[in-house]
């Protein structure tokens, strides 16, 4: 057993997330008004009118973290029980770094619809609903559904959060190789979740050219495809490339200004990576092995790399997004997550660094207390 | 606005609950433990052996407490989002009097299948279910279908809970009186959730004799009913009365040892207690405002008189139950909530005063630290 495994299993014995009272309660007193009779009296006023529940319960910081274990980090499909050390991971996140109390819910659901069902079910207790780890395109659906469905914020954090954290690094990176961002061509390998999300995001962003590669090859019209990829190539979300030589990763990675990896490890080799344009960005962030490993990228022409782990320098990772998104959606009300507001957050984190960036400084430090808040700032700026 | 109901609404304020984290998170290296990538090995092992959840995550100690909002308190169905503030006390007192860690979850369900199967769908985050405030006889179907179908303890706090406090009075105001439980005759009031799983457990606990009226006069084999009630008829789990001379509570009180209320305010009057048998027992549990007040029944001949009230002697609270019950349940691991627990859980109430009782004093305060722990190791000991 290697030691990682070791302390992880030992650190993980009794779970890592408890309820904690937030009132006193001593004596008759407080008991007959947390609960019978005084507690009739909050359910009257909520009875007479739903947004009291902001304010008589927890309901107006409590979010659920909600997954069907269908695509679980890189383990795939492990089922609703096992993938709760991860959703009991994540609560914790939202707790340190924004005080937000998430609450961890596994679902054992046979099909989209009974997901979506079940968390529009369990909706009422909820001031927001951060999916995770549900396998694409499955995720599109559900996200897009409850969206609309539900009178709270649903945001799939294996999309949008992965996006706009992508977004911001790449946002300082063009800063720094000085290419304005509507000039950059863009190579991906992997397009699920996180990378048919980023692609969104990014042509929002300004970028022009987005190529990408997924299990079928270079992506092109000339394929058949789910219908959310359809959907995105006639909306001009992903870019259809004409095949030239070879269908596969090195024919787009070559003469691209940035490549981005959301797949699987070592796809990119040093060879490819100067094929590209001059000032290389790297964003490798299979995880825990990247596409191209740090040391690998460095004997490359690669000038930024960018990989999802916390031992390199440029660590792109959701934390950066999630917390000081749903602390301002939450501290605003807002009751839906707008493209705007992901493009807001992005900025956020770029800009607090932006006269300070480096080739491997490019996004703020996980343990920056400034982000949260800037961010957080952001999303209520939006006005949404 | 009178003053309890001002002081619960500010009390209210905010919400009740929060998220805490059990584990350290200050570095990176934490970090690595609680999320990517150590937290991969935990969701491996647990997919390997689902049993490992109870080790490696929260589950062992976290239950949910759940309502679809349709009998909240004396309010009726005021739906889910109303419910919330019940559901949030209910959590706190969990954790206050067993270290419980539960989980308010209010479901928005049109009928008791999407109630079911909402329920089964998220069942896998928590190591059991307890139901609250779900309307009668849907309530019966609800516990009896999940307690079937779940791999996890189900119990409906508003049937069983309020059944194993009012048997634990039972037997020692039968002590104080010295009538064998056997020998009684028990006169009901109400046939809802509380009142059908009250006749239910006395019946096992003995008791012979047990009528009840309802909405519809008298239960009596003669009459129409819905199955649930049907079926305890069949089984003689309350009795079927032959109508003599008139269709309400004044018959059958009339040469009753017992009386059982959970309906509504001033049903019962002294002249009523008064032809009762020696020595009456008059449990009247309608909350705020019992079947008969206090005062009055001081007027009769009431022998020992018990309410649902903090203000008046002889409590008969779920608080004395339910703590102590998920506890031992949660200890032991067992995966169903038997009868034979719930007699176990009575007698351990009952048992702890039994060399102090008077008529004033036939249960213990709910504040009595000793009960969560006579109720847990009297249901660890049924060896389910």
């Amino acid at each position: 057993m290697n030691d990682l495994k070791t302390k992880a299993l030992e650190f993980h014995v009794g779970g890592k997330v408890e309820i904690k009272s937030k009132v006193k309660l001593d004596d008759k007193n407080d008991l007959s008004l947390a609960y019978s009779p005084g507690v009739a009296y909050p359910c009257l006023e909520i009875a007479e009118d739903k947004e009291l529940a902001y304010r008589y319960t927890s309901k107006h910081n409590t979010i659920a973290v909600i997954t069907d274990g269908s695509a679980v980090l890189g383990l795939g499909d492990i089922g609703p029980v096992a993938a709760m050390p991860v959703m009991e991971g994540k609560c914790l996140l939202f707790k340190k770094f924004a005080n937000v109390d998430a609450i961890p819910i596994c679902i054992d659901a046979k099909d989209t619809e009974e997901l979506i069902n079940t968390i529009k079910a369990i909706a009422p207790s909820f001031g927001g609903i951060n999916l995770e780890d549900i396998a694409f395109p499955k995720c599109v659906e559900v996200e897009e559904r409850l969206a609309e469905e539900l009178d709270i914020p649903v945001f799939h954090d294996d999309q949008k959060g992965t996006a706009i954290v992508t977004a911001a690094a790449l946002i300082n990176a063009a800063r720094l190789v000085n290419k304005p961002l509507h000039t950059l061509r863009v190579a991906m390998s992997g397009f699920g979740s996180a990378g048919s999300s980023i692609a969104k995001l990014l042509k929002k962003l300004g970028v022009k050219t987005i190529y990408a590669v997924n299990r079928k090859g270079i992506i092109s019209k000339t394929k058949d495809y789910p219908k959310t990829v359809t959907d995105m190539l006639e909306n001009n979300l992903i870019d259809s490339y004409d095949i030239k030589d070879r269908d596969d990763l090195a024919e787009i990675v070559k003469d691209s200004d940035v490549f981005i990896g959301v797949s699987v490890q070592d796809v990119l080799t040093p060879e490819m990576v100067n094929t590209m344009k001059d000032k290389p960005i790297i964003f490798a962030l299979a995880n825990p092995n990247p596409e191209i490993s740090y040391e690998n990228a460095q004997k490359s022409k690669a000038y930024i790399i960018a990989t999802g782990r916390s031992d390199y320098p440029n660590q792109i990772n959701n934390v950066l997004a999630f917390p000081g998104l749903f602390r301002g959606i939450l501290d605003a009300r807002y009751k839906k997550i707008t493209d705007e507001m992901c493009l807001a957050a992005s900025y956020a984190i770029a800009d607090l660094i932006k006269d300070e960036i480096r080739p491997d400084y490019i996004v703020p430090s996980v343990f920056d207390e400034r982000v949260v808040v800037a961010v957080r700032n952001a999303i209520i700026e939006t006005g949404e």
